[in-house]
């Protein structure tokens, strides 16, 4: 893509922590101004140190400030703003947000708010999949009216099966079912959840698969209808339907396999009218059977990987893309990367871990990229996530990769709270996770070798006198 | 090269600073525990906390502590270290320590003292490649016998010409001389200094370049015969002989001459017996003619952008070969990478600037790569030299490099002292320097076009009342 004239004067960016921070080094390698918004607990933040100007949004509370509509646009428009990058989290998904933008003569960096809005009802998402020719996990077409329906379906697929909140996400209305007759109480604490939580009864039905992976698929596409696919990333290491761990290649793809998702993924981001960067979510069952899940319309958290392993920069792809400019060339994979997101919370309970960061030493050298908001000095507030950094390593295979995040994350030095950097060094470790082997499943596993090693230190440990 | 098994179990790294850590996290990577020496006043340094042990080896006085062989030695005996990384400088070209450290039954981990010696006489150096068939700068074969030789051969290739050193480097013991009646004082004093310098009184005689590029070929061979060559290095970006600013691709180079000169840089490797990684360095012309100028027998400071351009660790490379192994694979290169030498100096008079570090946040994100020593609270020593550590950018092209590295350098926060950031940031908004057109003249040109701004600002001030 040609970046000779900056695509647009001035962007503001509707997030903070580490992917506000990713978006201003965007913006800066483009000549492009930036605005950054913050909450009232957020004054001191990096992101509002390297931004141009700087606009408060409110106080702490995420609706007062980040997810602020008005507050936001009014930013937008006072700093004279052409364009918002909304990051992941808070506003990036929101259609209502996008079309509040396009009225407000602000270009929303992103998709439109038609393909934000069809693919963020996961029912008709899928049932739109399902027409295109996108193999879809089995399950009711659309949202289930009753629970009569519910069970013919549950019937029809067999269990164990999953219920899910149609506008959900993170878990929430969500419920397992492995047989028949803990169906009934499932569905009406799902519908309850989800209306608790979103709003909406509406759930709907899939099989549910014991251990599959969590392959998703990086798509590109500009106005001018070119889409492309730049590989997968594995997210199967997930605690919660929280990911801990994410790689490029999968180390259970084939090259078949790959390019059979690649083409469908396409096809998925071509049937939404999808413009601008998009990623496909995929179960895949042991026989390399894939599944499309959902369609995320943003930018990732695992983004990353992709970057580093394709040497594509693909926050100044989105933006070049909004100003309308093609993409121009499909890069190639040039090696293994891995990011582990380190969190402030406590590595074994997950319990989040608030406080001042007294002391930090980064890691470097070969191979190492670092994406954070925090230095020496940062106040981890407990009203937001606990995403301090993510690590990314390239290496020219994944033995490599792995050694280099192994060394990465020993010379990582975060005093004053806990992060996830033990848990991590365990996961590397792990002779399951070495050989490729693991799935969703993954972590509880890691977790329950660990209670059983501690349970036998204490017993084989000498008596006190 | 396969990596299964540490190819050592122990090694000692006889250096400091930037370069000791990156060897450190080369063997941490390779599963080899590390030694780490150290002068006393360097007991707090970071390549000393990264080492699984460490050993002090004499006062802050190089010739005393990181020269100090006999104490180097002990140190490895005493550690039962396998190996020895000499890093660069210091030891690194000394025939004699890789001499010894065979003797002692400790690998070396470079070249064979033969190779090292060879290379190091730089008239013998000359004298071999021009029979190899290496295109050499024109001028005397080996060391000038008298004044009156000098002068004849001064007669046969014109001026300006140069008088070097043959045991020497560094710029001392090196003298320009550009009309005849300069040349004998040029001669006589450059003798007196080179005795002084390196203890040997011989000198050579070179046809001198005015503007030339300064461009290095990394070449790796190994135990089998096997020798690569990996792309070239152009480091014109030069004060006092002084790297400044590395890249590569050459903006100057074609396709096809650097093919050639990546031939010639293999033919030159094998016709020393060269095994480990070496450098060739050229002078290339404006009109990409180019000459063979010295081989460095060693790991360069340089080297990231080769390893970043190419996705390859060439330290890693280093130590497996040293170990016997082969080299496997041929890296191809990926993308344009660009290194700035963040110095602890006035970025404009290049005096050295040392103190404490009060405060330092390093940039990071894509494409960003830093080798450093440092960390809020380090201490920078007046003993040795001022590099606090490196900045290596990756971009899909010059363009994407140059932008990534301005908004890196921009984000790079260091209190306390005076680094050459500035300096940087003022090459890489040089018109010359974003066309491509840059010679080893190119920082005297960037100096006095500041001058020349700053008298006209003085001039073009209003008078204070």
């Amino acid at each position: 893509m040609t970046i000779q004239t900056p695509p647009f004067q001035k962007i503001l960016i509707a997030n903070r922590g580490e992917i506000a921070v990713r978006i201003i080094r965007a913006c800066k390698e483009l000549g492009i101004r930036t605005v950054a918004i913050f909450s009232t607990s957020d004054r001191n933040a990096l992101h509002v140190q390297m931004a141009d100007e700087a606009v408060c949004v409110g106080p702490p509370e995420t609706n007062s400030s980040y997810r602020n509509i008005p507050n936001i646009i009014s930013a937008a428009e006072v700093t004279q703003s052409e364009a918002i990058h909304p990051g992941y989290g808070f506003l990036s998904e929101n259609a209502h947000f996008a079309e509040i933008c396009h009225s407000a003569g602000v270009v929303f960096i992103g998709p439109s708010p038609e393909s934000i809005s069809l693919m963020g009802d996961k029912a008709r998402a899928k049932a739109l999949m399902r027409e295109t020719g996108v193999p879809v996990v089995p399950g009711s077409i659309g949202a289930v009216a009753s629970e009569d329906e519910g069970m013919e379906i549950a019937d029809e697929i067999g269990f164990p099966l999953i219920i899910k909140a149609s506008a959900g996400g993170g878990g929430r209305g969500m419920r397992i079912v492995h047989a028949k007759d803990g169906f009934s109480n499932a569905f009406q604490s799902a519908q309850t959840e989800a209306y608790q939580a979103f709003g909406s009864r509406d759930v709907y039905i899939e099989k549910y698969f014991i251990g599959p992976h969590h392959v998703e698929i990086q798509i590109l596409s500009d106005h001018d209808g070119n889409v492309i696919a730049m590989g997968e990333r594995d997210c199967s290491v997930q605690r919660r339907h929280q990911k801990l761990l994410e790689e490029t290649p999968s180390p259970l793809l084939t090259p078949s396999v790959r390019s059979k998702m690649s083409e469908i993924a396409i096809r998925a981001a071509k049937a939404c009218g999808y413009v601008n960067a998009g990623t496909i979510e995929f179960l895949v069952d042991d026989k390399r059977n894939f599944y499309f899940i959902e369609m995320n319309t943003r930018i990732q958290v695992e983004h990353p990987i992709t970057e580093q392993a394709f040497n594509y920069d693909l926050v100044k792809a989105q933006i070049l893309i909004a100003a309308g400019r093609s993409i121009e060339d499909v890069p190639k994979s040039i090696g293994h990367t891995i990011e582990c997101r380190i969190n402030a919370e406590d590595p074994w309970t997950f319990t989040p871990s608030p406080g001042t960061i007294t002391r930090m030493i980064q890691p470097g050298g070969p191979g190492v990229r670092i994406d954070s908001w925090v230095t020496t000095g940062s106040v981890i507030s407990p009203h937001y996530d606990s995403l301090l950094s993510k690590v990314i390593v390239t290496g020219r295979n994944r033995d490599e990769a792995i050694a280099r995040m192994k060394r990465a994350l020993s010379e990582y030095l975060v005093e004053g709270i806990k992060t996830t950097i033990p848990l991590h060094l365990t996961i590397l470790d792990d002779p399951d996770f070495i050989k490729g082997k693991y799935d969703t499943g993954f972590i509880e596993k890691v977790m329950a070798k660990r209670e059983k090693r501690l349970l036998l230190e204490t017993i084989q440990s000498p008596v006190q006198e």
